[in-house]
């Protein structure tokens, strides 16, 4: 395999992190959601830690998908 | 492997990514909709929180998706 | 295959690793939100190692970030 071909390869193995992190940012907010309409007062309150794990876990997706277009386009 | 081969199996890589994004989203419905049918009457003050929370995941679903066109038409 | 093909590659599978840490960092929040709606009074109590938690699972994702970069660009 030469180099040209690996680099579009692994773009690809990056997007599949992309998709993973998608799962990681589900949970913050499936948990989230699922304790806000059970005790929906106090949701407002823990809605800026929602927001930094929402954050912190949007970040990792984003960065695979940045490694597959660097890997694209800059590599 | 030549490039030519080795760009559209990337794209196939990048579409399990997209696909495994909809575990994610899956998650954050699911787990509202749980909680919703317990307590309807909260339901629509968390409808906001809901579609930011889809929106992220469905995001980096749809990042993978766009990895896998830019593998197929672009690189 | 020859070494250049084979960093390229490898580059892709560390974004793999940055994308399943996020799982890591979304369980973390998933878990602190959901008992922290139940007992609100207690969250601030435990944001340290709330933070601690996170820090750690992020530090993990970003680690494989630059593993990705430094067979990039370095390797």
């Amino acid at each position: 395999m030469d180099a040209e071909a690996a680099k579009l390869l692994g773009a690809g193995l990056a997007a599949i992190g992309a998709g993973v992190a998608a799962v990681g940012v589900g949970n913050v907010f499936g948990s989230f959601l699922e304790s806000a309409l059970r005790n929906p007062s106090a949701a407002d309150g823990q809605q800026g830690r929602l927001f930094i794990g929402f954050a912190a876990a949007e970040l990792l997706g984003l960065l695979a998908f940045v490694v597959a277009m660097i890997l694209i386009f800059v590599a």
